[in-house]
């Protein structure tokens, strides 16, 4: 029994989430424009909304882990077009790289208040970012079939 | 900088995914029992399917990696109402217990051919199988949508 043993490491980590976050961004390309903004089932938002959420989120909240300052949660980026919201999601890509390794191992088990809402440890709040994307993306995956539309295979996460 | 930064152990990663396990198993509960087992969109299969791909990998891969043994993925239980389902997944609820904690440190960074098919490092594979529930249980809250029932919260992770 070894119920401490190390799990992974951050880069380790940080390569699991941008290889999910490849996969996002080619469910995000697999949506024709109008049905990214406009599908919906059962009342729930439209995928460009879902995706919106997870930009607001996971660059944000390293940034402001890191530097250590409480943010509030800003989801006020409307982008109108498929190609707006790529490019954004390209942007982040380059953000949560830089800020992921700052975290240190000591700081992984910290609490942390992130937007002044939800204070947790802080390998909580990041495995938070990546389930909640996951979660999403997986509602994303429905609405492409009910569009008759094949989604990338859920075990692709290479660019 | 400090990119080998250990995130967490396997205490609190066990901790986590048995959250995520109660959250599934109220997801379960929330379907009427005929559409728990018939309904689906675009084809899809209905998420009491979904369900018997998580218990088919979950216990039984994770006996397979703490025994050293190949064996073959099984979706041969093929129970026909949720109260059946349910006490299965409470059953590998404690399989799960039993064997995630004997995965030593080393292990988690060693290769394991899961199934006879999937070569990764087992912490990739233990994240794999978390993932996956996530996943197909987004799908299931899409599928609660359509229904007009009201899922539970996905922040919600206690029993």
């Amino acid at each position: 029994m070894n119920a401490n043993a190390k799990v992974l490491d951050s880069q380790q980590l940080l390569i699991h989430w941008q290889g999910h976050r490849n996969l996002t961004r080619r469910v995000i390309e697999a949506f024709p424009e109008k049905d990214l903004f406009e599908f919906s089932i059962g009342g729930m938002r439209p995928f460009s909304k879902l995706v919106l959420e997870m930009i607001a989120i996971a660059g944000p909240a390293l940034k402001s882990i890191v530097d250590g300052t409480i943010t509030e949660f800003d989801e006020s980026f409307n982008p109108t077009t498929k190609v707006e919201i790529l490019k954004k999601w390209d942007e982040e890509t380059e953000v949560i790289n830089e800020y992921f390794s700052q975290i240190s191992e000591e700081r992984f088990q910290e609490m942390f208040n992130l937007f002044g809402q939800y204070e947790f440890p802080i390998y909580q709040n990041v495995l938070y970012f990546i389930d909640n994307e996951i979660h999403h993306r997986g509602q994303g995956y429905v609405y492409l079939r009910a569009l008759g539309i094949e989604p990338p295979f859920f075990w692709e996460r290479e660019r």
